[in-house]
């Protein structure tokens, strides 16, 4: 049994995160599926996908992580070449991954008591994000 | 067809890296699936999976890149709010990720001859871990 | 459903990035599944499988990233005890991970417009590299 759903988010880019536990979480519950795994899924390829605990304070933690690692204003052959400046917000998606795979039970993730499920979107505007949630169970 | 297992790991934290290929192993080939896909996923937001050539060198390697990465002594504003000195996990567990899928054929996973299946747990201190394994196939 | 298929490429190792897409796309157009996820997975502890917008800009700064984060020629434990000299191959390797999992709807992969997959090669030497897709779905 298969339930591919696609939920839309409006972004304001420039690392904005966006915690999307519950819109997963109620279409699982919904799914007429008992155990499985749900894909999550973003299209696109300046935004990543993983798990934290939702909060201000590692939400600007995990922000100069990424503005240490890779920053903003290098030089990027990516802007040099296209010059649309978000050379730093691909490098980060790569690094980050598009993709997580999450076990539920009973119709309930089996997610950590402060684990969210967030997006991250790098690039340097305002963006439209598809999120696509593929629930496989039985 | 579904299974559902978890496996309870006890860590020490502080970059503790476990392998648990034999027992992944072991599920699958107990299963009465033949081929398919095992979903590895650790509950928790300071913890994270990935494959490793699981030896000391690369063990002591990973936690030197971590410290490098994402310093446990850096301020982190999650340690400021909560004083539970751990910001640094969480971060590095975020930017790992929580969870890996592993195909297997004839009931066996399709992994490199030098590739494990490691947890590796950051937080600052023991902890007990559930560790989901969910092999879905026909 | 599910379909288990291998690739194998020939690559240079040193970072030599793979953009396997179409060959995604094809197995997943063949298979008789309509919807489903397709798991990408690479065999071996020094090589990893992301998504990014395929450019030789690109490419060039994804390298740049991780000179920057896992120099080449930093001492490490790994190469000091088995003196192969690909210690950063598999530090890089682990942090990017070796799986990605790729939703599609009416035999169509949803990536982003410019969102390809790829294979990264870290180690030192040219490799010959197993590349599982495993289509799983209904």
């Amino acid at each position: 049994m298969i339930i591919t759903k696609q939920i839309t988010i409006e972004t304001g880019g420039n690392g904005d995160m966006r915690d999307i536990t519950s819109e997963v979480a109620e279409q699982v519950s919904k799914a007429s599926v008992n155990s499985g795994t749900v894909t999550v899924f973003v299209a696109g390829s300046t935004a990543g996908v993983t798990t934290i605990e939702y909060e201000p304070g590692l939400q600007a933690d995990f922000a100069a992580m990424w503005e240490r690692l890779v920053p903003r204003n290098l030089t990027y052959q990516h802007n040099e070449r296209w010059g649309d400046g978000n050379g730093y917000a691909h490098i980060r998606a790569s690094l980050l991954g598009p993709s997580l795979a999450v076990p539920f039970r009973a119709r309930k993730l089996l997610l950590g008591t402060w684990q969210q499920i967030v997006v991250t979107d790098f690039d340097n505007r305002h963006r439209r994000r598809e999120v696509i949630l593929q629930i496989m169970g039985e």
